[in-house]
């Protein structure tokens, strides 16, 4: 017993029923469903022992994805996987990944987009579009010399925060400058004239 | 003994002398060390057995560091660690990381250094000045359009590739744009009309 040294609790007892190693699914949201919240319903069949028969049963699981949810969250189903006799059924794991998004990369609770502008345009002020994930339309303003390091933010129009969805993260809005493909000699020469002057 | 279910070859004989764990030291170089090599010689201190008793002795590992190694790279002097009695001595383990360069940064075989030039110089044509790791210095003529994206490779200006020394990698040059801080209204109008009309 305890404490007389003979080795860990139990060892002389009937084995304990070893438990299966978890099974691993990923799920797949998108960025829409991790800002509104979804609620997702999983089929699952599975084999169980009911009065010493195995069975196939189908279930159902049922995800609540909150607001703001990230890649990587964890969503454990104990002991749903198949039982056998012996042996604790694995606990089913859903592991959150993100689907790519066609206009905007999230960084922890802020959204990332990139917009092309010519180089006038980021010289002489523009304005660019945007659609946020709850299909609000923005137009941003942007007089400012823009250039190619600079992040225009918008505060509170990123992803919504797990822990207080009401407060939300910030729009980063990048810019990818195009430049001419080629200038003529003329236009360089006028270039020089005024480029050469200006302030750095 | 084998074949007769008693269990694992050696169990009833004396218990066999455990090796200590590895221990891992960093060894930093230079990329200039990692372009040319360089011999290393690290003094140590170790306590061994010699007739039975414990001495200190100093003994000094030798590496010869060769032209392209990598960060990663691992050069085991095996069972250099101290000596005690029924253990076998650890191996040390030295693991060769980069020092940070006030110009290169490496990608593999390669060397990156990033040039600011002003958006005047990147529209209308350049010329950038590199000292390369082996003290060489080269001027690079850059007439055509430098956009933010641009990459200027230099081939076969780059480290020492590992496996066949005379070969090397690229030189790639990025630049970052500079842009004016400010433009008055004519400096403006004066782009608006020599861009506006630019091919993109």
């Amino acid at each position: 017993g305890q404490g007389h040294g003979h080795g860990g609790r139990g060892r002389r007892e009937a084995p304990a029923r070893k438990k299966a190693d978890p099974i691993e699914q990923v799920l797949r949201l998108t960025l829409e469903e991790m800002y509104y919240g979804v609620q997702k319903n999983l089929k699952l069949t599975r084999t169980v022992i009911r009065g010493g028969a195995e069975q196939r049963v189908s279930e159902t699981l049922t995800i609540d994805v909150k607001p703001g949810w990230k890649k990587g969250t964890k969503i454990t189903f104990p002991e749903k996987g198949d039982e056998a006799p012996g042996v604790i059924a694995a606990d089913i794991i859903f592991v959150v990944d993100e689907k790519k998004h066609p206009q905007f990369e999230r960084d922890g609770n802020d959204l990332i987009t990139t917009k092309v502008v010519d180089l006038h345009e980021a010289l002489l002020g523009t304005s660019v579009f945007i659609t946020t994930l709850n299909g609000k339309s923005i137009n941003v303003d942007i007089p400012e010399i823009v250039s190619p390091k600079y992040v225009k933010v918008l505060v509170g129009e990123g992803m919504p925060l797990s822990k207080s969805p009401n407060s939300k993260g910030d729009m980063k809005i990048k810019f990818d400058i195009r430049f001419p493909k080629e200038l003529t000699g003329e236009q360089k020469a006028q270039l020089k004239s005024i480029l050469g002057n200006a302030q750095y």
